[in-house]
């Protein structure tokens, strides 16, 4: 049978190469009788050779979400979909060794101003760092809805460097988001509150509850947010929902969209309306178009006030100094997405089936003709025929615009669970403001996002959408299901737009996502020298090094200086007596790639994450007798068991 | 060139049907072409197929893995390697409410008793619960190497119910093991110490530390470990690795490795050797052989001592009364595992280059026969000659084995990267006790997992290997790398055994794992009825219900009883004084599957997972003045940002 299938074989090889079909190749009889038996159609071949990564190849793409709210941040390789690794936030990760008894967990409590130590955050937007308006590679910024707080990230070591905590602020969600030299991080509050952080009556929403916008200045040769620098702007207590950030044109603008124009307070329990009902009545909202460059330059000149210790432009001086304007939008919308050319600012209506594309420069004539339509704060209003390019009807539930490099933009339909492609300018070759397709996703997407997809060049190739239900999707794993993250190829033009791969989400929301190319990552693969802080990103001064090995006592203080090296910690014994105070300094002196050792101490609550050169100390008080055996908790060689040793607790 | 390649295909298969290769497929032009550009071999196309999964085709197994030191469960699929869900156990997972104000929250400060709440595990072995020796689907155990704990889960709902602190030991390696019934879950202790928990003298090693295993009688009925049913036993201060219970003709007994018989204690700061090879002097440790069921008759007999006020059976007890043996096992091994038959007990070398097949029938005879050898501390050493029934010659830090359904042992091979494949006493049809083939695996195998394969009768098809290092296999996320899972095709005979899939493992080390059939789990979608509280799996009399929502005083405390619906909260409007103890009632009353509600508070770090029929309980101190806006923390209709509501706080 083998002769006569070689034969067979041979011949149609023949056929399809004198038909100049060379590329066409037959499935092995295994692989052909594994897609029969799984039923695996044409389509779903295409898809699995697509996405499958064979051992040690490398994925093309390198896409970070948010984890929603298990406070993390998700890296993952595309086309494959794989996990490649989970960074610590704003919740503590003990694999990381974040929040376990280092520096790190200093970092992480930021924020704890309440008797209450935080330990979770609900992420929302990611944003990779930019220059001129191209990822760099360099840092990732994420919000933390819940408290009011954003993260920086090192992308050379993939860790938290710096939580801020926005002081005039009691959640967040329309951030991060960066402009395109990442000179600001954008912050953007929801729910409006007295932003003094003082109680106010439900009664007196309209004068004593402000919304906010708040401004990080971002030091990039320090790698934080230069919070003394940085600033807020008061807006009317609507609900502001998300932002971004213009570009090229429209370069120092920023734009933010709104729900909740109605100030609705709710009431459900007393026989009101729900805040769904309430809050949804309006026909158009208010898109929040503000002169960044403007507001700085204000803020610079001393015209901002200090609440809480911080600069925070009043909202008169917004409206009588042309820094802020309204256009409105339809309704309750969502996302607010400018195009790559920074020429159109595109809203996903939400409760309206559509969406609507503002032109930049209908924005600038409008507001150099003048309007007399003013909201309750005086703030000017637009006229919406003045600076509307085109309405595009897109279908039920649109809240989020990406872009690809054909000339697309792609929303995503809540209701209709769909991804919907539609043209732009013109640029796409199809006729411009019209829905192209429109490919079912499963199930009720979120955010969608696309290859480089925020960037001035989009680099197209892949959309995920971020589905918040997976129902039927995956198997039953109890009534808390994965989300599913789906991996769209939206390479080829027109009406081609196939989901390739399916992802369950099992430990986290995402949110929202973006996709670098991973030839622009460089991350350390080891730490540049032994000692190395990854706080400071520098070599600790008290770090502690080969052959200076030891423990001292300095009255109830004792000091450990310790290594770490396949396979034992030097010192193995260490002897305190109950009551003192120990200073633990440890590092991994280990100089090969992957090469990491933990430090677990049992009944204390501490668990290190040593990368190859990594210093740490900790401290704590040795308040239990006993003895406590400390061990490497990060399998490192054949002997991983037998590093370890003794703490021993003396009455 | 459509036309003609129509032909040439439907020639093709013409001449394919023709000689019986009806399944043969041709790929499709572009199919070929993206498996040509991306250079995939006929193996690759082979593992792709065999792996892809297309949207909404569920998995065929589940695979239950430890997270090492992540303190958390990993749910995975098979065969496409997805990560279906994280179940919290010993670390809080703010996404599933697990540790953020609830019941919850004490199941995982269980064990803090150090004024230090524990906030994470190093959990390694994972077991699920066994009817006759098969997997059930009920339960699963997971131990926690760093504080001697024990977590069971409720494959119900995967939610972790019951922590147990171990009162006898410090640390724990050997454990979860459960015998085939579920009647008893193993925990073994790793590292000697003192095990009253008081200090002595490392001086004093040989005296005062001890060895320790511990056996938890489970009740399967209520679902929770029997504290007061269970006991431990004392050991030699040798340190016990790894447990595996007895099966069918060897039901009733415990096997148990060990390590260190040296009773080395370190001191390489002083000149000493290190650990690693002080401990790995000997030739030969100790497989310790635990008649159970004698073990248990004499506690039941009163015959245990009370240690922290747990039942402990005395070392001298065990050895005068026949529960504990030992037998010589080479050399610093680590892998203890029953055949499916019952009839050998495997033990790998790590330092010696064999995987050792004991006879339990020979052990029992060797029992019988009596043996004057004995340990320091009087236990009964038989005879390596007359308890072994072969040793296979397996190669380079073997460290664990797994079975199939092919009478074919797997051994992980840590220092060779590879997983060997050998036969049994004869059943595969190859030479009895021979190495058949190796795969490589990339790389640091430790564990390995197939399907089934602690049963009394695996599925074989596919195994895992748990690798430590992925070095080059995935792209650069920085110095913490992802370990690196790989999926293996065991289904063919002899040396055919292909990695089919390198899954990374990007938030957790894995330590081992457990592969069940997926039509074995059959969890609930929604809870059972509205208002269940999943701490008692039941109606929570106290639980919040449609109808009765309200905000009552009682003196200083405020009971807020709260229903959260499609896209709701009822009440939206909380009113306290500071100071104000708030008992807080919330029951979502959805009946749709994946219709999850969270329950976010801002400032005092609270997040509620609010499946569909669940109801929690929390409370706290409103100790801040000022405006919270409380919100619902899953994304659950598109209107999911208007369900809110005002917590407000006033002097």
């Amino acid at each position: 049978m083998k002769v006569v299938r070689s034969i067979i074989l041979g011949l149609a090889s023949i056929l399809l190469l004198s038909t100049g079909l060379a590329q066409a190749q037959i499935l092995t009889d295994e692989a052909a009788a594994v897609a029969s038996e799984r039923g695996l159609s044409e389509s779903d071949i295409l898809a699995a050779l697509k996405t499958y990564m064979p051992s040690g190849e490398l994925d093309d793409y390198v896409m970070f979400s948010s984890g929603g709210q298990s406070g993390q941040v998700l890296v993952i390789g595309l086309p494959s979909m794989r996990l490649l690794k989970v960074i610590g936030v704003f919740s503590p990760e003990s694999w990381q060794g974040w929040g376990y008894g280092t520096d790190a967990q200093e970092i992480l409590a930021s924020g704890s101003d309440n008797g209450v130590e935080l330990t979770w955050g609900d992420t929302h937007h990611p944003a990779l760092s930019e220059t001129a308006g191209d990822y760099d590679g360099q840092y990732l910024f994420i919000n933390d809805k819940a408290n009011a707080r954003v993260g920086v990230i090192d992308l050379r070591d993939f860790e938290t460097k710096q939580i801020v905590k926005n002081p005039v602020a009691n959640n967040d969600h329309g951030g991060a988001y960066v402009t395109p030299d990442t000179e600001w991080v954008i912050e953007g509050a929801q729910y409006s509150v007295p932003t003094s952080g003082t109680y106010a009556s439900i009664d007196e929403y309209n004068e004593e509850y402000q919304g906010m916008v708040t401004f990080w200045k971002f030091n990039r040769e320090q790698g934080r947010i230069d919070y003394d620098a940085s600033f807020a702007m008061e807006l009317p207590p609507y609900w502001q929902d998300i932002a971004d950030a213009g570009k090229l044109v429209s370069d120092g603008w920023v734009f933010l969209n709104s729900i909740n124009s109605e100030r609705y307070t709710g009431g459900f329990e007393e026989g009101k309306s729900p805040f769904e009902v309430g809050a949804s009545q309006n026909e158009f909202d208010y898109l929040h178009i503000i002169n960044l460059d403007k507001a700085s330059e204000l803020v610079a000149a001393g015209r901002a006030e200090t609440v809480n210790g911080f600069k925070v432009l009043p909202l008169e001086t917004s409206a009588a100094e042309g820094v802020l304007f309204f256009a409105p939008e339809p309704k309750s919308p969502h996302g607010v997405d400018v195009t790559p050319d920074g020429k159109f600012i595109v809203v996903a209506g939400k409760l309206s089936p559509t969406v609507t594309a503002y032109s930049f420069q209908k924005i600038q004539d409008a507001i150099a003709k003048g309007t007399s339509e003013q909201d309750p704060y005086g703030i000017p209003i637009l006229a919406f025929e003045d600076v509307v390019e085109a309405q595009v009807e897109i279908g039920l539930g649109p809240l989020h615009t990406q872009f690809d490099n054909q000339g697309y933009g792609y929303t995503s339909l809540f209701l209709e669970s769909a991804v919907a492609r539609w043209s732009l300018d013109g640029s796409s070759g199809e006729e411009p403001w019209t829905v192209v397709t429109k490919t079912p996703v499963n199930y009720n997407v979120g955010h969608i996002t696309a290859a480089e997809g925020d960037t001035v060049s989009p680099d197209g190739n892949y959309l995920v959408s971020l589905n918040k239900w997976s129902v039927d999707r995956f198997v039953n794993v109890g009534p808390l299901l994965p989300q599913d993250l789906q991996l769209l190829d939206i390479s080829k033009s027109g009406e081609q737009m196939q989901v390739l791969y399916d992802m369950p989400m099992g430990l986290a929301e995402p949110h929202y996502a973006q996709i670098i190319k991973a030839d622009k990552l460089n991350p350390w693969q080891v730490y540049p020298e032994t000692g190395w802080n990854p706080t400071t990103q520098a070599v600790d001064p008290i770090a502690a090094m080969p052959g200076e090995e030891r423990i001292e006592r300095d009255g109830d203080t004792v000091h450990i200086w310790m290594t770490a090296v396949r396979s034992r910690f030097n010192p193995e014994r260490i002897e305190v007596k109950k009551g003192d105070r120990v200073v633990w300094h440890v590092t991994n002196i280990e100089r090969a790639v992957d090469n990491v050792h933990g430090l677990a101490l049992p009944d204390y609550n501490i668990n290190l994450s040593l990368e190859p050169g990594e210093a740490q100390t900790f401290e704590f008080i040795a308040d239990k007798e006993g003895v406590f055996t400390y061990y490497c908790s990060e399998f490192c060689s054949a002997l991983h068991l037998e590093m370890a040793g003794y703490l021993m607790v003396s009455p």
